[in-house]
């Protein structure tokens, strides 16, 4: 499979281009640029450029709405809700973490339920969008269904994220940000490109047996939950995947379980649509709403350390702290390039020829 | 093995003589017994009465104190930390909770750290005082560390449950409560009794070795987080109790990790604390602060009669809504009693003759 490295800001510049075109304003194409690169970055590669062409099928099939502009529909103090005009979702969410942000220097939280939106790339970007301001961000969102509950042969979940950004002081933020499914669709693409099988637990085919054919998805089964099966707690799974939905979806006024507005563009619309597009939920904790930020953040790196440091069950393994993969992928990635498969990169130079743009996206070394 | 049905109204009473004998006021002993009640009606039997003694041992070593007042050291409009002065987690949380709710009122949502406290019984008690209030509430608690990291052979975390209690409307609440480990430690306490393997996912040996051992965590083995292991999604289960750890610990001031103080009273304190007590951390969102309570509750009903009408993947099974089993179970043990192991029966048994106290808890039928 090739590979071709490109350089992160020629990649940057050309989707900013790209969202221009779509008619984005300045500010929401950089913004939406923005939350795809740390996605590459990050190493979360289903998450950033790879999408780009599904958010442009989108818009031309009329369900994403380029000049978008969100708004608050209700708030309080500390809460609000904020109807995405049909918009990027990565670009409103983002705008509603700020409203959260701000909620929370008032009254020391802030939230924000998002309705009429769509897929809203990393649910980390959001979720970070605190630190800077010594707070602990949350996101979620919820997404196509492609997850059954336990006991369920039907999809009725997405893979719908759970995502916490927590400060810490001289040691890098703990950023815990997770599939609510066993495994994510994208992995079982890599196997379909390999021709490998899958572990068991992470599909069931369309009759609701459990499968280790990378296809079974796509023949109409599913992933699973968390915990794969009853015995193992794919029922915790499932019910944090339905908080998810629950929280994005029924609270913020938009679409839930299997009436969640397709990722890709050639599904149709669900029948009957109770609410308004995909949702999200987002918010912000202020550290110094409960204590002294510097003992916080001293306490964490203590937490951090002990963690990094307990016995490894095996002499080549240590305990990871969540982010750290994504963190040093990230400073890897910015020095060496963004790797970006065959198939991503032909995409991107069909946009750029469909859009009449330069293609020069590699990195010189 | 023998089991003894109690009368509620009788095991209620029971206990909160016993709470008074202890030297809890009047209405802490009618709380914290009304949160053990809960647990035994609600079919967590782990969480209820047979943790009696386990207080009562921590009472006399000094770990919990009877006469306890709790107290804010800390707050904003919309978040507030509260030391629990070493007092039963039961009462504790509870009055957390209802600073919360009055937070929420005012702001929208209300959110409570505690720190200094002990076991606070079943999450589901606290975040269900949200309900009456049209408020969906969340608990949290660390606890005593059973549970190893992904590539941990040590223990660092413990079963630290997430609890989110959501109103409805026609139908019940959606009640979700789930450990962060793939099983509990009553789950292998079943199959020591009754002599059988359990199964692998649940626990590792000393080593950091899979085992189907019921008695490896007695044997310095480890729970294991949910997802079981690492291909399975283990980190994800790992990440989510760490966020659990560092809400109800680092973020209130409480002890965190390894440090949580146990809950059996013949094992020694850890040195060097980091914080007070064992941690909490709960809150309330309250529906209308987002949108109109009625159409969010006739959302619910339409969320909670599509799922539990989805397709099974057995004819004999179907779809459960997080919390139905256990409204079934109150139903029933409202009516019919309290069903108690032998072992948990004697154990009362045994505390009433040492309080000196009366002991006729058995439901004439």
């Amino acid at each position: 499979m090739s590979q071709f490295l490109t350089d992160p800001e020629k990649l940057s510049a050309f989707c900013q281009e790209v969202f221009l075109k779509m008619g984005c304003t300045p500010s929401d194409s950089a913004l939406a640029t923005d939350v795809l690169m740390q996605a590459d970055l990050r190493g979360i590669d289903s998450h950033g450029v790879a999408r780009l062409s599904g958010y442009i099928r989108l818009w031309k099939a009329g369900r994403i709405k380029a000049d978008a502009v969100g708004s608050v529909v209700h708030e309080t103090p500390g809460t609000a809700t904020y109807d995405a005009d049909s918009g990027l979702g990565l670009v409103m969410a983002a705008n509603a973490m700020d409203i959260a942000i701000e909620k929370a220097k008032n009254v020391g939280s802030g939230w924000v339920a998002i309705q009429n939106s769509n897929h809203f790339g990393i649910a980390a970007y959001h979720a970070m969008k605190a630190l800077p301001h010594d707070m602990i961000g949350m996101a979620l969102t919820n997404a196509s269904p492609l997850v059954s509950p336990t006991y369920s042969r039907e999809r009725l979940l997405g893979t719908n994220p759970i995502c916490f950004a927590i400060p810490a002081g001289e040691e890098a933020p703990v950023i815990i940000d997770l599939a609510t499914s066993a495994a994510a669709n994208g992995k079982l693409e890599i196997a379909q490109r390999t021709g490998k099988k899958v572990p068991s637990g992470w599909v069931q085919d369309a009759a609701g047996h459990p499968s280790t054919d990378p296809f079974a998805l796509k023949a109409g089964g599913s992933l699973l939950p968390l915990g794969s099966n009853r015995e193992s707690g794919s029922h915790k799974g499932y019910a944090l995947s339905a908080f998810v939905d629950i929280f994005s979806g029924v609270l913020s006024g938009a679409n839930y379980g299997p009436w969640v507005p397709p990722f890709v563009s050639f599904l149709p619309l669900a029948e009957d649509m109770p609410g308004k597009g995909i949702g999200h939920f987002v918010g912000a904790w202020r550290i110094d709403a409960f204590r002294s930020t510097d003992s916080f953040k001293q306490n964490m790196d203590q937490w951090i350390r002990r963690f990094r440091s307990a016995t490894p069950t095996d002499e080549a393994d240590r305990v990871i702290i969540p982010g750290e993969p994504e963190a040093q992928a990230e400073q890897i990635r910015h020095e060496q390039g963004i790797p970006l498969v065959e198939a991503v990169y032909n995409d991107l130079q069909h946009i750029a020829s469909e859009f009449g743009l330069q293609f020069d996206l590699l990195k010189v070394i």
